[in-house]
């Protein structure tokens, strides 16, 4: 196996050679673009590094001298999956929306993300207990302490009912958000997620919002109009919780 | 390696010796147990037959006269697990309570189970994508159903706000209990569990039933009394959601 078309087993930063540099991050993209594409389709346990090798085009050796096992592929794309979901918090929060519609539309912008590989493989890994040792609790405490935060913005701003502990809502929601992913994944290969997000967020803000807030949310085309696109007809279809406003 | 310890490779009712009948038996359930304990500690991923056939003091020829593979082992925890699902749900339905009280009650049948270590293990084996290739949508399916039905029993004596949809609770239901799975065992390998359970329960159902069912439930002492035992104090303190009745 000719391995000559790849770099020294230097990182590409240590040496200034900028062509050298260009095809090493290029082979690292394909590399683990290829792996999400495969972590996404397969358990941990199915996915092949020979599967991932023949989707990325690039040699075995190319391979190796990024990564050194099936485990360290997937920990850089539990990696990538951490930029995402930082990436999500971030576009969710420039929308300048009140803390509850922020917390949906951080949902929103999930879906959005999962459309691409890289997110549907990190989840899947995550939930496979393949986060990685150097994360413990990732992405779950991750986004306990966004809802959190966030929920905490929506008692100062009276949004949700008084009896509603923000931190204890954020772990329902943390709860229900990795279930839905689980659960749809193994009985719909995740077909049917965006409809299960949108009952369970109807469902849970129904039982945790202000009804003054609850009546104009409701009115703008509540968690259905949120998520808009990634609604499947079919599915929604005799579907639905109506919040009991 | 010796197994002439070992019965030959028939299956044991197929011959007429009790004592090896017998024998094979106990073998194979302390395959079954040492395996539970190795799945419910370990993923999938980093579990080793090694430490399988360490814990169950059996022979490896012992081991590969009843399962040809780690593969084989896990399917056949998820079968003792399924067996337990449904003794589970046997048991709630057995108090006569009603449904949403059969309901809760279930979720607390599962605490009391999770005790062992084979439903902790089907469970996990189950969330990393072990569930078997002949079990699609295990349990999450079968979780669906019962509650489907239980919540549909429920419309029918008038105990859900008539807003709710049977089936789209259930779903919200099954998500939630998977989820907390999960996270539970990322964030604190279980130790809140029982507590994650109590705060989803409290919250669903104050937002799902209805108003009187909710304050004799409430009065009776909600989910915090349905699950008692498992109630941690120390978790427990400062945490809780009181429904808004």
């Amino acid at each position: 196996m000719s391995d000559t078309a790849d770099p020294p087993r230097h990182p590409p930063e240590a040496r200034g050679d900028p062509p050298r540099q260009a095809r090493a991050v290029a082979t690292r993209t394909a590399i683990l673009t290829a792996a999400a594409e495969e972590f996404a389709a397969r358990s941990y346990h199915e996915a092949s590094l020979s599967r991932i090798l023949e989707r990325s085009k690039v040699t075995k050796g190319a391979l190796y001298f990024h990564f050194v096992s099936k485990e360290s592929i997937a920990t850089a794309v539990v990696d990538e999956m951490e930029v995402i979901c930082r990436a999500v918090l971030e576009r969710a929060e420039a929308q300048g929306l009140d803390p509850l519609r922020t917390a949906a539309r951080i949902a929103r912008e999930m879906q959005d993300a999962l459309e691409g590989p890289v997110l549907r493989a990190g989840q899947r890994l995550c939930a496979e207990g393949h986060a990685g040792p150097d994360r413990p609790g990732w992405p779950y405490s991750f986004w306990q302490d966004v809802f959190t935060d966030v929920f905490e913005r929506a008692v100062a701003t009276e949004l949700l009912v008084p009896s509603v502990d923000p931190s204890s809502f954020a772990r329902t929601i943390v709860d229900v958000s990795a279930g839905a992913f689980a659960v749809s994944l193994a009985v719909s290969d995740l077909t049917d997620l965006a409809q299960r997000v949108c009952e369970n967020w109807e469902l849970l803000l129904g039982a945790a919002a202000e009804p003054a807030w609850l009546r104009a949310w409701t009115a703008d085309g509540g968690m259905r109009a949120v998520l808009g696109p990634h609604l499947v007809p079919g599915v929604a279809e005799g579907r639905g919780w109506v919040p009991g406003v």
